[in-house]
């Protein structure tokens, strides 16, 4: 996505140690008109998917995921983060290892919100090792429902996770493949 | 809003406590087709106060905030919950006690996102004692900007937070008003 790269390498800010920094448009200032276009360009690649659920994780996933849900006209249920362990049993959890962070937490869904009878599309804001997603993708799994891709805003090929991904046969569509930085120079550069 | 009214009515689940509980439309589940009427309602009530930012606290004010401010044809900023002190400086900060958790976090904005240019709609899902919405009017008035409004989902009229605001002049706009509930029967009744 054009648009996406370009907003990338104006308003992107690049720190030592791979970081990416788009919260001017991605993920504290939203710019919402832009996020439409990107709710467009999710439904283009997944129009054919017979989607009729969205699945994100708090709380930066939230505003794609409801950009995206009003492109295909269905519902959209976050992941909520919890480092409570879930008591009540009524609820879809799995753990994930925040890279960032250097810390796990669970990630849960209430099972009235996801079932056998759902075909998912699961959007996030980054990929890099793919750890949200994957955990995202064992609440699907768990639930029975059928996943019917990825699509994600930003993914850090060189991070692996979204490679690794598309090997095990997983449909994942990335809007921008950051393929390298230079935090010295502050240079983004794209896979093809 | 008549809409909201009959799915707080048939989707809402009263607990002890005066606890309503709206997770299957509003902030676990996200009815997105539902949440763009809200939009729009939100747009009428406020479309005459030149509003060019719309502002809400992460997690359950972001589908809102992202919906509202499509019709606005503006950004979305997010207030971040952070347990960690800001050491950079360069961040709008303020306390909120979490009425339901019995704890106190801070709230922030970056300073980047948030100034003496802009005039503020609020959004968020919940009013009860008010205390995100406070936290919310703090940053608003640290940056110098011009507060618009309030614009609330639900709000627990019982609980006095939104005619506490009313009192001091600010501009509250509540799609439905609880005045009561009760758990034994999972009644709700509204303001007229």
């Amino acid at each position: 996505m054009n648009l996406l790269k370009e907003k990338i390498l104006k308003e992107g800010e690049v720190y030592e140690g791979n970081i990416l920094k788009v919260d001017a448009f991605l993920n504290h200032r939203i710019d919402v008109p832009f996020m439409r276009e990107v709710g467009k360009e999710f439904y283009r690649l997944f129009k054919d998917e017979g989607v009729n659920k969205i699945l994100t994780i708090e709380a930066s996933g939230i505003a794609i995921g409801a950009l995206v849900a009003q492109e295909f006209d269905c519902p959209l249920v976050f992941a909520k983060k919890t480092k409570t362990k879930n008591i009540a049993g009524d609820v879809y959890t799995s753990k994930v290892e925040s890279f960032t962070h250097g810390t796990t937490y669970d990630i849960i869904v209430s099972k009235r919100f996801l079932n056998k009878n759902d075909k998912v599309l699961i959007v996030d804001d980054f990929l890099a090792v793919g750890n949200a997603l994957n955990g995202l993708i064992d609440l699907v799994r768990e639930s029975g429902a059928e996943l019917a891709g990825c699509g994600v805003v930003i993914e850090k090929g060189f991070q692996r996770g979204g490679d690794k991904l598309r090997e095990q046969g997983v449909k994942v569509e990335s809007l921008a493949i950051v393929e390298s930085m230079d935090h010295t120079t502050g240079q983004v550069f794209f896979r093809d």
